[in-house]
């Protein structure tokens, strides 16, 4: 079945993975498609093909890429604008130089008196997310993942936020540690992942808590087969005891998977979640960008 | 040149390396040797070979293996002895079972109550100290690695340890991470290695600390070449943040390199350093295990 024309298309390009959203004039999502053409897959010269194929149907649609195309591994390094950041501050930062309708939004670096920190693509969402009225204003936001983020936001602007190496950390155990050959159950949503996350959260000592997990076992305080789980909470432990003080409300932007995990252990820490549609927001906020570029 | 017989052969047999140390009737040490035959390049029909060749200046001595040998992973799995232990717990435990006049010393477990821990291999060392009037009865130990171990004595037994995994981590995060590229120098004990341990100490948020090592490159505010130093810190720093406590005194049993950075880590906790002779802590366990097992 053949889709209207877009009046607009937005690609969220990240480091493994990339989504596509057809945009109408009045900014209603026409349809989306996701695929593995992370930027990871791709050389600075295979940008001007693929921009020509996202458009296929659609020929002449402006095109706006958000995320890692913007990065000094993507198509076209465009500056960080520093926190606090807005919808109009990332509008005027997005780099419009290609020639061929393409925008290419900046990523949020931290303020200069706060620890470096950096993202790209997440600042869409978050922001779509209040404009859409999703969220409040002055609100937490976590984005789970390889690196997870933590964002504040105030007055609907990018305020602070924290990255942490959570997804990726728990990676590397399962593929290339002493614990790897414990790890390689799914992880589990339930008793052992709670105790895991108690440990996490609570003594901030994750470097101890990892190997506890091959002490656990090799002592038979710790079954094999919930090694993984245990592992897991613990490392989404220490992102949540570092992310969210006891009742805060968290809008939890994540796929159900992953979001699952992290909504029990924010509970368990205390905090409320509430679950943030990551395609609406996103589709918000490119629809604000585009309105406050024009 | 052709030394003494020995009437004692001790062997610290690691998981990576192995150190062979021949003693006299009145325990003093002969000679040494260290090498790459770690118990990972073992297999279980590999060990009486291993003796003999071992022993083969020293036909009949009695040989005590220390350490991974003793493990699942080694030639004969002998139980773990339970926190609190003392020397004379380590000979009750030891196993004699061979028939080729090997004994083989057992690893200590933390205490049913304590968070589950093991090791094999430094109680030798630890309670070595304690038996040669190198350390306190009372008294906090470190020995850096792979696995750092942070080990309380209590009446000259090992009372209470935490195993972190220190070494391993930073190994993981240099081979296989998104922050590999950067963290390729060989760390250095400068400015870098001060303001990471500063930040592993100070905010307890390890995985945050680490992705800021990727957004301080990236933003300039750390140069590229620190970055290895700035990661290490980090590391170690968190580990001694959940070892000492600021103004305690801690016997570091280490190598000259590694244990410079654990001693100016310690340092900027506000911790004391004691440095302790490892082969000669080892010698003397050793001697006064044999007593005990006499």
């Amino acid at each position: 079945m053949r889709n209207d024309a877009a009046a607009c298309i937005a690609v969220d390009w990240g480091t493994t993975n990339r989504r596509i959203y057809r945009l109408a004039a009045d900014g209603a999502l026409l349809d989306r498609h996701r695929d593995g053409h992370g930027i990871a897959r791709m050389t600075r010269g295979d940008y001007p093909a693929a921009i020509v194929a996202i458009r296929a149907e659609d020929a002449g649609a402006p095109v706006i890429l958000a995320g890692m195309a913007g990065s000094s591994r993507g198509w076209h390094e465009v500056a960080y604008v520093a926190a606090p950041a807005t919808i109009a501050d990332l509008a005027a930062g997005a780099w419009r130089g290609t020639g061929e309708n393409v925008t290419i939004l900046p990523g949020v670096a931290a303020a200069p008196d706060a620890a470096p920190d950096v993202m790209r693509g997440e600042e869409v969402q978050i922001l779509g997310a209040i404009a859409a009225g999703l969220a409040p204003a002055d609100a937490l936001f976590c984005q789970p993942g390889t690196h997870s983020k933590w964002i504040r936001t105030a007055d609907a602007a990018i305020a602070s936020f924290r990255t942490a190496m959570a997804g990726e950390t728990f990676g590397l155990l399962r593929r290339h540690s002493v614990l790897s050959e414990m790890l390689q159950a799914e992880p589990v949503a339930g008793a052992a992942f709670d105790d895991g996350v108690a440990r996490g959260v609570e003594d901030r000592d994750l470097l101890g808590a990892l190997f506890s997990v091959r002490a656990g076992v090799l002592l038979g305080r710790l079954a094999r087969h919930d090694a993984a789980s245990f592992a897991s909470g613990v490392l989404i432990g220490a992102d949540v005891a570092s992310g969210v003080a006891t009742g805060e409300s968290v809008h939890l932007v994540a796929d159900a998977k992953l979001g699952a995990f992290y909504a029990r252990a924010i509970g368990l820490r205390g905090g409320t979640v509430i679950a943030i549609d990551s395609e609406a927001a996103f589709v918000a906020g490119v629809n604000r960008i585009r309105e406050a570029m024009a």
